[in-house]
C-alpha cells in the first residue's frame, strides 16, 4: 500500500470539504485548478448545500463520499477545523491538507486548538500539512491542492521539488522560477507545520524519480534530526539539497522570533550542520535558483577549478574575483594549453583563464567553440562558463555555437548571457542549457556544482561508522561535575587532559605540588563557583612551599568572602601546562541539531574576533580538519613569527574524540568548555573543563 | 568659449574621418546613429572616394572640412592614425575620439605609437579618447560617436551618466540600464585612456544640470588624484559617485592585471581612499544600477534607520539581515507607532519593524498606505522599503496605493516587488518609482541613499583644512632614516614616541640606562639591518650594569657575524614602554593616491587576520576615528577580559597628526612603519620606528 505521504503529495482522489463553487474564493481555487488543468484522479467536492458543483457531484458531508479520499483539502474557519478532521479521520481518508489560519500563529489558544487538531490526525493516522498555508501543488499529476497566486498562471512541471515554509515569498520564488522556466515538479508550502514538517515532505517528494534537485526555503528548523535524515538521504540518491534560510544575522534573528513565535537556533551552528551533512546554503531567493537551475542541468564537476571564456576581459575579472571569495580556483592553463589558445585567438584576445576570445567570434564561431573546448581540456579546470553580452544580431549562430560547445564538452558548461536576446534564452533553454543573467550569479552556480561534487565524494568515501565499544557511561547527576571527575571522564575518553589533584588541606597541597614536581596552578574548586578567576580563585606558577600555602588559604578566604554560600571541596592543584597556541573546545546541546562540537582561537582571539567553527556530533577526523580549515586563524597553527607549526592531525584526534563522547553523553550532557586547550610540540591538551550536565533536556533523538 | 572637453561630449559639429557608407561597418555606425536618431549639429564624413553620403556632403579631407570641427571620430587602422591627428590638429579640431585598436594594449610597439599619438594630439591641444574604445554617446543631443552595440536600440537619456573602462562590459550594463528604463544621459567608455581618462570625462558630464548621478566602471586607476578631484566635485554638486572596480580579490587582480597589463594598485586601499571622499562602492554590475536608480529617484534619507513593510515576514528577516549586513539599522518601533499600527492592523499583521501588512490589504488598499506612512512616521526611520508579490490582479489598485504613499511619504521609500506585473513596473516607472526585483537589492540600493546622505553630512559639516604653518621639511637622503634621527622628527611632528638614545660605547649604553632610570631594551643601529631581531639584534628588559655590558657586546658580536659588511652606528638604548594595546602604525606612498596611513591590529593579530585600515594623507580625527571603527579589533581598545579600555581620541590624535606630516611629506617618504605603538592608560606611544625616504618616486600630485 502507497504511504499515507505519498498519498498526501499523489492523491488518486481529493475531497474539498466545504467547496465553493466560487472560483475567486479559497475554498474555490483548489477546484478551479483541478479541473482547469486536467487533474486525472477523483474529485470529490463536499458541501450540504449543492448536488453538483461544475459538473461533479457535490456530497453533502464526508460520511457521503463514496470511498475513503487520498487526500482531503480542509479550508473551513479554524474552530469548524477539528470536528471536520476527526470526520474525516472516521472516513479513513488517507492524509489532509489545511489552509486555514488562526492556530499556531495566533497565541495560546490557537496552539491549544491546533494541538488538538494535530492529535485527532494522529489518532487517524492521517498526515496533515498545514494549517495556516497555501497547500501544494504536484505539477506532474496536476494535483492543486493549493489556493497559491502561483497556479493562476501555468505551472510547468520540471525537476526541482520546491518546499517552503513561507506561503508569499515562496509564492514569489516559484513565480520566479516560472519566469525563468524552471519547472517546479513540486510546490509546497507546511505552513506551521503543526504535524508534518519541511523535511518530512521534501523525504516524501525527493523519492520521485523525475525529482532531481531538492530546493528550500526556511524559517527555522522544527526538527534538525529529519533534516539531517533529508540531508543523508539526498546524498544517497545524488540529489543535491539546496536550502536558503533568513535569519542569518542579529536583527534577521530578531525579526524572525517575532514572525515565526519561535527563537531560531543559532545561524552559525545550522549553517555549519547542513554543510557538513552536504546540503547547500542560498544567501536569497536569486540565488537559489540560480543554483538549483545549473544543478537540474549539469553534470558534477570532478574539482574545483573554474574556467572562465568571456568577450570582455572586466566580466572576466569580476568573475575571477568571486570565484576566489566562493572558494574557486581560477588555475592559470597549462603550458599546453596555452599554446593551442593562441593558435586559435586573435592577436588581441587573452589565452590564458580567463581567456579573452574579443568579439571577433561572431564572424569565426569556431573561435568561441574552440576556445571553450580547449580551455575546458585543462586537466585543473573542471567546470567552464562562457559569458557573452547583447548581440542581437548573432542569435542563431550563438546558440548553435554554444549548444555544439556544451554537447561536446565532457565537463560542466555554463552560459552567462547579459542582457541576452530573450529569442537566445528561450532556444538555450529549449535544449537544456540555462542562461544566467551576470557573471558574478554563474559563479555562484558554478561552485554550487563544485560543492555538490564534493560532497558527493566525500559521501561515497565516507569510512563507515567505527564499532565503538559501548561504554557504560556513568549516569551523573545534574549540575557542575567536579573537575577532577570531569578530567577523568574526558580522559578515559581518549581526550588529553592536564593532570589536575583535589588537595583538601594546606599540607595536602603541598604534598601534591612535591608530587608533580614542578610549578602548579591553584584553583579554587566547588560547583558553586564557575568563574574563578573572578573572584580570586586562581593563581598561578607557585613554586615553593611557602607560597603554595599562602596561596591555599588566600585563595579559601576570597571564596568565603565572595561566595560565602558556595560549598567549596577544596583547591586544585594543576603543574603548569605549555602550548604556544592556544585554542577553546566545547560542546553544548543545541535544540535543533543535538550535540554540537566548537572549536575556536583562544585567548583575546575568541571574544575579539568570534573565530569558532562549528560540527554535529560524533564526527571523524576529516571532518575536523575540515573545521580547523574553517578558522582564521589557521596561520598560527602552522606558525607564525618564529613560532613551530602544530600537528593539525592531534587537534583533529581531539575534537573527533570528543565528539564522539559527546554523542553519547547526548542524554545526560548539557554543555563543556575546554578553555584553554594549549597545543605544543607535544599535541594539544585541555587545561581547564567545566561540565554541565542536565537531564530530561529532551535532546533531539538520533 | 566652451572647453574642449566640453566640444568633446557636446560638440556642435562632428567630422567622421574615413566614414564608410555602409551602416554595418565600424566607420559606418556612427553615421547611421547621427542621421537616424537625429543629432542636430554639423555632420562631416570625410571619405576621398565619395562627394556625398547619405545626403551628407562628403569631404575628401580634413583640411577640405568647411569649418573646424568640435569632434572628430577616428576610426582607422592603427598605423594611419598619428597622421590624421596632426592633420586634425592643423585643421584646429578641438577633440578627438579614436575607436583603433592595436595600441598600448599590444605590447610595446603599440605603446610607443600610443605616446607619439598622445603627443601631437596634445600639441594641438585637442583631448583624445580612446585608442581602443567603443566610444561615447550623448543622449541629450543624440551625440553618437560610437560603434556600440548599445547604440543599436533606444538610448532614452536620463539623469545618469555612466562612465566605463571597459568596451564590452561596459555596453552590457548600458543595455542592463535600458532593460529597466534606466536612462543614461551620457554612455561614454574611456579605452586606453591614453590621454583623457575616467576621471576627467566624467567631471565634464557631472557639470551637466540633467545630471543627477555620476555611474562608473573601473578596472584600474591610472590618476588617482584625478578621481579624488571627481569625488569631491560631486559632493559639492550633492550629485552621488557610484563606482563597480573588479579586482578584488588576488584571483581578479592576477586576471586584471593581463588584461589591462598594468598593475592595480591594493584593492583595500582603492577601496577606503573613495569610501573616504564619499563614493559609493558597488560589488557588481546589477548593484551599481540598483543604486543609481535610487540615487536618482529618491530624496537623501537623514539616518540610517531601515523600515520594512512586507507582506510577508519571511522577506522581512530577509532584509533585515542583509540591513544588518550593509550597516543600517531596523529600528523596532515606537510605543506610539506600535499603537498605530495595531489599529491598523489584522490581528494576523505584525505591527513592528519590519510590519507585516499580510495579503489584507488588496481588499482595504488603505491598510497598506497607511501602514508604511506610520512607519515612516517613526523618529527613528529614516528610509523605507516596500515589498510586494505578484498580484497580477490588482495592478491598478497597487500603483495607485504605491503612487499616492510614495507621494505622501515625506522620507525616501523604496518599492521591492518580486516577480512584479510587467505592466506594475511600466506604470510606477511612468511616475518616477523604480520597482526593485529583489528584497536584499532594494536593501543595497537604500544604503547606497544613506551612504550618500552621510557623505553629503560630512562633506557640508567638514572642518576648514587647518592652516598649518609651513614648516621647512628637512631634505633627508635617500635611505633608511636612522632611528634617533626619525623618532626626533616625528616627534616635531606631534607624534607621541618612546624615548630612545644611541649609544656608541658601552660605557655610553650604562651611562645611557642610568639616565633613564628603569629596564632598558638594546636595540642594534645600522640603516643596513632593518630585521633587528632576527639577528638577535634585540635584548628586551635589561636592568644591571653587567647585562647592559653583556648584552651590548654580544649584540655587535651579533651584527658582525651576520651582517659583517654593515656599518653598524651604535646600539640604541630605549626605556621599556609599556600598553596593554598594540597597535601597529604606517605610511607608505601609494601608486595611484599618493601619502596612505595605515593602523592595524599590532602583534599576532595583524599578521594572521589582516586587520587593518587606511586613509589617504592627510585627514582629519574624525575620520581616524572612522579607520578605528573599522578595526574588528574594536573591542580590545574598550576592554577586554578585564583591561580598561584605553582612550581611542589620542590614538586619532596620532593618526591625523601623523598623516598631516606623511602629506608633507609626500615628495621624499617613501615608507614608514611605527610598529608596535602600545597603547596604555597614558594614551599611545610608537616604540619603534622604520623610516624610508626616496625622492624622485614621481608621487601622485596635489
Amino acid at each position: 500500500m502507497r504511504s499515507a505521504l505519498t498519498c498526501l503529495v499523489n492523491p488518486q482522489s481529493i475531497a474539498i470539504v466545504g467547496a465553493s463553487s466560487q472560483f475567486g474564493k479559497v475554498s474555490g481555487r483548489p477546484l478551479k485548478h483541478l479541473l482547469e488543468k486536467g487533474y486525472r484522479g477523483k474529485i470529490w467536492p463536499i458541501n450540504p448545500r449543492y448536488t453538483e458543483m461544475h459538473g461533479l457531484t457535490c456530497y453533502t458531508s464526508i460520511a457521503a463520499l463514496p470511498d475513503a479520499p487520498d487526500l482531503a483539502i480542509v479550508a473551513l474557519p479554524a474552530q469548524d477545523v477539528l470536528a471536520t478532521i476527526r470526520e474525516l479521520g472516521r472516513r479513513g481518508t488517507r492524509s489532509v491538507v489545511v489552509f486555514s489560519s488562526g492556530f499556531g500563529e495566533m497565541g495560546e489558544a490557537g496552539k491549544a486548538m491546533e494541538a488538538e487538531m494535530v492529535a485527532a490526525a494522529r489518532e487517524y493516522g492521517m498526515p496533515l500539512c498545514g494549517p495556516n498555508c497555501l497547500g501544494f501543488i504536484n505539477a506532474f499529476e496536476n494535483v492543486y491542492a493549493t489556493f497559491s497566486q502561483y497556479a493562476d498562471r501555468e505551472t510547468q512541471s520540471g525537476p526541482i521539488a520546491f518546499v517552503t515554509q513561507s506561503g508569499a515569498f515562496g509564492t514569489a520564488i516559484a513565480a520566479l522560477a516560472r519566469q525563468r522556466g524552471l519547472g517546479l515538479g513540486y510546490f509546497i508550502n507546511t505552513g506551521n507545520e503543526a504535524d508534518v514538517g519541511f523535511a518530512d515532505l521534501m523525504l516524501t517528494v525527493i523519492e520521485d524519480p523525475r525529482i532531481k534537485v531538492a530546493a528550500g526555503y526556511l524559517e527555522g528548523v522544527r526538527d534538525g534530526e529529519a533534516l539531517i535524515r533529508l540531508a543523508k538521504r539526498c546524498q544517497e540518491l545524488g540529489k543535491p539539497l539546496v536550502l536558503t534560510k533568513v535569519g542569518r544575522m542579529a536583527a534577521g534573528a530578531r525579526a524572525a522570533a517575532s514572525h515565526t513565535g519561535s527563537m531560531a537556533g543559532e545561524d552559525a551552528v545550522f549553517d555549519a550542520v547542513i554543510r557538513q551533512y552536504g546540503v547547500i546554503r542560498a544567501r536569497n531567493e536569486e540565488q537559489l535558483l540560480d543554483m538549483a537551475q545549473a544543478l537540474a542541468a549539469c553534470p558534477l564537476p570532478h574539482g574545483n577549478g573554474l574556467g572562465i571564456a568571456t568577450q570582455s576581459g572586466g566580466a572576466g575579472v569580476m568573475m575571477a574575483d568571486r570565484a576566489e571569495e566562493v572558494g574557486l580556483a581560477v588555475p592559470p592553463v597549462t603550458d599546453a594549453i596555452r599554446k593551442r589558445l593562441v593558435d586559435l585567438l586573435p592577436a588581441f584576445g587573452a589565452a590564458g583563464n580567463p581567456v579573452d576570445v574579443t568579439g571577433q567570434f561572431v564572424g569565426e564561431p569556431e573561435l568561441l567553440r574552440e576556445s571553450v573546448l580547449t580551455l575546458l581540456d585543462d586537466p585543473n579546470i573542471h567546470v567552464g562558463i562562457v559569458w557573452l553580452q547583447l548581440m542581437h544580431a548573432y542569435v542563431d549562430v550563438l546558440v548553435e555555437i554554444l549548444t555544439e560547445t556544451c554537447r561536446k564538452a565532457t565537463k560542466p558548461c555554463l552560459v552567462c548571457w547579459v542582457a541576452a536576446p530573450e529569442e537566445a534564452v528561450r532556444k538555450l533553454a529549449a535544449v537544456g542549457i540555462p542562461v544566467f543573467q551576470a557573471g558574478e550569479r554563474a559563479v555562484d552556480a558554478a561552485a554550487a556544482l563544485v560543492r555538490h561534487g564534493e560532497a558527493q565524494r566525500r559521501w561515497q568515501q565516507r569510512a563507515p561508522q567505527a564499532a565503538h565499544a559501548v561504554r557504560t557511561l556513568p549516569r551523573l547527576p545534574d549540575g557542575v561535575v567536579p573537575s577532577v571527575q570531569g578530567v577523568s571522564l574526558l580522559k578515559d575518553a581518549g581526550i588529553p587532559m592536564a593532570p589536575v589533584a583535589l588537595a583538601t588541606s594546606e599540607d595536602h597541597a603541598v604534598a601534591l605540588w612535591h608530587k608533580f614536581g614542578k610549578g602548579v596552578a591553584l584553583k579554587i574548586e566547588s560547583t558553586a563557583i564557575t568563574h574563578k578567576s573572578d573572584i580570586g580563585g586562581v593563581l598561578l606558577n607557585l613554586n615553593d612551599e611557602a607560597a603554595i600555602r599562602t596561596g591555599y588559604r588566600s585563595i579559601l578566604a576570597n571564596a568565603a568572602r565572595h561566595c560565602p554560600d558556595a560549598k567549596v571541596d577544596g583547591v586544585l592543584v594543576q603543574p603548569l601546562a605549555s602550548g604556544h597556541v592556544e585554542l577553546v573546545v566545547g560542546v553544548k546541546r543545541d535544540p535543533s541539531f543535538g550535540m554540537i562540537v566548537m572549536v575556536g582561537s583562544g585567548g583575546v582571539l575568541v571574544e575579539v574576533m568570534r573565530d569558532v567553527a562549528f560540527r554535529r556530533a560524533p564526527f571523524a577526523e576529516d571532518e575536523a580538519a575540515r573545521m580547523l580549515g574553517e578558522l582564521r586563524m589557521g596561520a598560527l597553527l602552522d606558525g607564525v613569527r618564529g613560532k613551530p607549526a602544530v600537528d593539525r592531525a592531534q587537534i583533529c584526534n581531539l575534537l573527533a574524540s570528543l565528539s564522539r563522547w559527546a554523542a553519547e553523553m547526548e542524554d545526560q550532557l548539557e554543555e563543556l568548555d575546554l578553555n584553554p586547550v594549549l597545543v605544543g610540540p607535544d599535541g594539544p591538551v585541555g587545561v581547564d573543563c567545566v561540565m554541565v550536565i542536565r537531564h530530561d533536556a529532551s535532546p533531539a533523538k538520533r
